[in-house]
């Protein structure tokens, strides 16, 4: 292997002959192949699953070194050139696209390849060398592509639920509390099918909009048992050819020390590679949460909307991203940033869930897609739950006028009075307030159904937003 | 084949053996094989189904006869056979699943089945002699169930398309239509992002609906091209092994007559038998139809919300089925209907896609599935749009003094002054009227940025709904 | 209340005014109201879910007596008449489409109307007469729609996941653990890619499936936490107006005790009136068993193609359900069935999702079509599994001779030689075998890479289905 | 406005006040404003849309220019400016994520603030002077974020797919085709159900594939009537308020002449911005297109499963992208890249659906996530088809050898006898083949039904790949 008459390219040779290769880059030959068979769209692996790349081939060099399958001088510069990886300082030595093969082989490769260059550039041997470090017999030692990738892809795939998507809901969470807490007292007007009903306070709408933000933090936790288990030392179908006996075990103690995650040892390997159904999961999650946050980001505009001809319950942040047509408009942005990114995700989960329903015997060739598709829809719906936490519901206001305004014309407290009269006359009481434009206590005084008085003592919206008040005698 | 001891079962005997019939049932051993076979769900096909199902047989047996290929002593019981199917006459002799053989085999020897039976039944022979008319032989004659069961769908998508689906929408077109006209002279307060905006003219907004549906039926009829040609002719993998060479065009030929509907055969059956596409296009043009559907019913209920506390500005039909609870309340009852049949269409079109993806070689076996959610996504459509059109549409009414109310106290008017003062000086008048609870005449007048005279010229809402007026000179 | 003078139809009076119903059913003029304006499809309501609604009433009907809410001699008519709703015998009583308002308020009213109506009847008072039961200020004591058809719907779908979608799992695993047991021994070419590749068992094939099916077991119990909490108590928007302080806790009790599963108040009810993610989550977890099941049939499908020019490994059962033009021929109509039932299931969470996202403030209006939708899933699910158990796993047979033989000429032991001369070295054996169509064993003696001897020590087929055996010495 | 005190930033200030921007950008307030509310992913818009944005200004200025609504030292420097973007000159101009306001708003006031300030600079004045050209009054003369960012959709829209998408599917079409006529006399097994049945041409198998791919550029041709409509003109909510009467017209004229595309206005501008249907169709469209690819790369890995225990009648091209453990290992990649990005493509349908539905009134905020999707879906399968077209379909070559022994022992060619000697005695002859393990022949000859004589001249696999053959005489 030595570099071409060319300045810039080296040229290496494998079992398919001769390529030239950009002279200062660290991949090889499979590496620049896959780059010109696979030139399909800009997508390449977020910096999640880099970083997964690194920490995976420096647990495995460990283990092997552990294990007495690679010697200290092969395995040391190994894990030394894949913590690189891991840190994020090789991210431009990865140029493949998403769009290569299923098992995420070349991406594999293409570590194989920078590691065992860079690990024999540090014990000064030239790029392309292959030795004394060689990619499949000592980086991909006991390993294969196909339990490698998926290994990693659940590696990627915790440390963003845990690391980065739970947390960005608890603090959409608390952000929401907060603001039910707050508003606790203010009662206003509830909605069914978006027409008028029986009062709710303020702070209990934005309670259940914070339950369920929680609960989709626990639908996240609850896949984990099944994310957990990695698939490493299935090798090349599942059986384990060709590695140590102890090395699934020994490599997922290495990982789960590393990452603080209790990753462990999938018991039954053929299906952590033939499918990936934990995934399907995952997205299914996310997709339950985007189904939550779209319900929550558009319950925000239908109360903000107006100002004047709206609902108006809320005050939309002016953010200043005003219309470049009419001026001084202000628009719930947030809420449409949001709910974008909930229909991504949903989206994304048809997708994982097409790819996941097409793996073949001992291998799913679906896997890049797949995490391609699940890491995207955990970054948005964290960073979009953070940003309208943050520059929404940080910033919301109640209008409190119109709040009390809506309330007092409300036709729907008369149903307070379904205990005392039935709902046969209540329903006269509303619909003769309705037709003759008249408050209920004048509808109910004409039809000779309540007295004022007792209406007074019987309708009382502050009394109506929990059980039991308009039951108690009075 | 005789009848067994038992009072209310025959045995006949096939390839597999002996098996008992319930004794006046028309069907035979493979249906009731199949019938034990397949106890899944309680989805039978449609009566749209079956009907092409009795078409199509009628025809084949017409084409044979025409083609000398089956004697007119057979061809005729047969064809009378399956026209009494086509008549609606036997459905309850169709009892298998949905769930059944992917090729819809099972359907096709049911019907081979049931027409055998009823043919020699006719003649004077007893059910399961299988004589004179043979399932396969003669009924079956010159065909296959893979070229049989995608024709029938074919035939009984086009026939819904066309004959329910495509009407239903123009009945929804002409009642939005309508009101479009009825209510053009009614100015109202436009919303984008949920916000107030510019004006509008409620004519407008039934406009654009309308004009959605319009779209949603031209939509369709651009998937006839490739609905129309029809597969018969394929037998068992596209080659037409077996058959007549001109069966395909004598059997179109005789179906084009029958329904009015200019099928013809499919260039490349194997296209037709191994691929759904064509299906696959419909339903994502149904999908189209319901994305459409979904914003006008969703449209209708928000400007129908309140009746005190929200837009306001349609009254919605008070159609008696109330609140359960909330005495005298009135729902968009037809609005959710409909987005819940749209929903129903979205996901039918992921299962169509999904099983329209997964064909193998010679044959896609997934088309009982895909006809079953094509069918029931046009029934759905349909009937629901006539129901909204009749029950929603020429129901609603406006609410023309919260219109104008709306429209007099809106911001965004200001937009009109633009052209007059530039931009950055509207944005100061909307947000000072805003900030101050000021009109927006008197924010200009204090910010002497419009005198009140100029400011009734140039801000008149009824003119603002049309290019042009608001450069013109004044 | 009297019937009219036509022989079949009795005329109530509600407050839209007088209304035909015929003269012997239960239900009330909301039902008929409703009957007519959704005139939609022919979906109704599966058993499960009336069920669910007679034991819900029932319940109801208890608690209320039990605080005092209701005295003995309304509350144990109604209870009566409801659990003969809940026995399955007034399934006739419910004649609303799926597509009807979407809080269910119909349906519910539906059953308002047929038990007050039965309750009366058994009192001695003619049908309409609405008394001494009323629909609402009885039946529907302390309740609303909105809080009793959703608690319907997580009765309806716990107890089928319960009782019918677990278990089927569960008898599929133990259909698909047997066979791994069985051919535990058979040791087969394994395939990556749909390509050849190193050995596996067939019991480990038939191992994964049946973990994939463990896995969906465990991830519908996953789900329970919550679908058990019931938002019964919410009434008409969250709050609880109108009903004892402790009907909801109540009410669970009663429930819990009759079906013996652990259903309790909702703490947050207005979560689960507003939104439906509980069920979103559920069927995205069946979309997870669809995705696995799809793999499975698919698999089972590739080992059993053939018989002659496919993988044939497996053979199919005969089910006599041949082709109507091939003769003899068999074809895997469990896994085609199965899998158009993963596709109906994908479909169906597309579905669910959608409407998911949709709900409004205080009520999420598409309750009824994500109740059909979910129970379809897992009726379907259940079915086919079961299905697939009976008549394709426990009937299938492996091809012992075909599975020797592709195995022994598979090009992929060669990898089992990797840790005796490296990767480099190995794949030129490979490459030699097949381009000069040698053995492995030929080919390695050929280049001089190996001995005949030492070929047959390190390469075998047996050994390599389990880690380890190919590093040992030897 | 001038730059503060730090060396890299300018500040400037708008009606929310000061905000420091980087010194050397051309963006301005509102464009900054956005890069810091909306930090959510790392998806921007891709070059096909920014050329649009860029290619949309320009005609606005010529469009203003021409109507006298601009003066040409305003209007030119405002084009020359705008040609830049189009240009792909000013890429990095434009840092605002994909998610952000629903209607592109940010989008289009970057590009405005881009183009005044890069126009203004021209003219000599400093950046952020907002004059001569101003950002809303000159720049976005006569429109509206709401009408501008939709027309750049439908331009981005239509040239990817008149351009890109139906050209590289015309690749892929006459890559097949080739093959379909070279290989049109390989007569081989067919298979239904992935079981072995009557004869094909290898040609005919790739001649279907054709003809689905012909199809798929028939269907995204008929979107087109809907896609070449415009908005441009509807400013703020349709109406055309503060647009000259000929704006839209004359805009149009000038982008169909610059792009050669036959852009024209759409006659209802509410609808094209409230709705974005023609955007779900042409999405859908290409679902069908993915669809279709789908099955044609997966047919063609089963075709090419092997080298050994497959189906191995076609030899997939050895990439040299092997297995990193098995040596010497040709795996589909190409069929695998493609298939991933048909379940992108599927998802995004589902993503473009979801977001289409959702929109309100006078404005579908959903514009972003929707031409993202778009452009993602047309780009990668446009690169994927072109890919498989190159690197897969015309490197294939036909295991001849393979091919005609499983033609010759295929037991389906019974079939051909059905016209001679009726289904039942065809059955016969089959199972006993099967069964004991006989050829066709003998089988026939054992029982007697067809002498060995008549078999030859009756059993032709050449002749039974067209209609016809087998009902000869003879």
């Amino acid at each position: 292997m030595h570099s071409t008459g060319m300045a810039d390219t080296r040229t290496e040779t494998d079992s398919l002959g001769a390529i030239d290769i950009p002279a200062d880059r660290l991949w090889g030959p499979q590496t620049e192949r896959a780059r010109r068979l696979f030139r399909i769209g800009t997508e390449r692996f977020p910096s999640a699953l880099i970083r997964a790349v690194g920490l995976h081939k420096s647990a495995c060099a460990a283990a092997n070194a552990r294990l007495g399958e690679l010697p200290a001088d092969l395995a040391d510069p190994i894990a030394k050139a894949a913590d690189e990886i891991a840190a994020g300082e090789r991210d431009e030595e990865f140029p493949l696209p998403v769009w290569q093969t299923g098992s995420g082989t070349q991406t594999n490769m293409n570590a194989n390849e920078v590691i065992s260059n860079r690990a024999n550039q540090m014990l000064g041997q030239p790029l392309g060398s292959r030795k004394p470090v060689h990619p499949n017999d000592h980086v991909n030692r006991g390993q294969s592509s196909n339990d490698n990738f998926p290994t990693m892809m659940h590696i990627a795939a915790v440390e963003i639920v845990e690391g980065r998507l739970i947390p960005a809901l608890g603090r959409l969470h608390a952000a929401l509390w907060r603001r039910s807490e707050e508003w606790a007292g203010i009662v206003k007007v509830g909605r069914t099918h978006l027409m008028d009903a029986v009062p709710v306070t303020l702070g209990q709408e934005f309670g259940a909009w914070a339950r369920q933000v929680e609960l989709g933090q626990e639908r996240l936790r609850a896949t984990l048992p099944r994310l957990l288990p990695l698939p490493q030392g299935g090798t090349a179908v599942g059986t384990g050819l060709n590695r140590h006996p102890d090395f699934d075990r020994v490599f997922c103690e290495i990982v789960a020390e590393r990452t603080g995650l209790a990753f462990a040892p999938n018991p039954n390997k053929f299906e952590g590679m033939g499918a990936h159904d934990a995934f399907v999961e995952l997205s299914g999650m996310m997709n339950v949460v985007a189904v939550s946050l779209n319900k929550i980001a558009n319950d925000v505009r239908l109360l903000g909307s107006g100002p004047r001809s709206g609902f108006s319950e809320l005050v939309v942040p002016a953010d200043g991203l005003s219309s470049s047509i009419m001026p001084g408009k202000t628009n719930p942005t947030q809420s449409e940033a949001l709910t974008m990114v909930c229909a991504q995700v949903m989206g994304n989960n048809t997708t994982v869930s097409v790819a996941g329903a097409q793996g073949h015997l001992e291998l799913n060739v679906f896997k890049p897609v797949i995490i391609q598709a699940v890491l995207q829809s955990a970054t948005l719906l964290a960073d979009a739950a953070e940003s309208f936490a943050e520059h929404m519901v940080a910033k919301l206001e109640p209008n409190r006028e119109r709040i009390a305004e809506n309330l007092a014309k409300s036709l729907m407290l008369v149903t307070a009075l379904n205990p005392r009269i039935g709902y046969d006359a209540a329903v006269r009481i509303g619909k003769t307030a309705l037709a003759e434009n008249l408050t209920l206590k004048d509808a109910a005084a004409k039809l000779e159904l309540v007295t004022p008085e007792d209406f007074d003592r019987w309708v009382r919206p502050e009394e109506m937003v929990e059980p039991g008040a308009t039951l108690a005698g009075g």
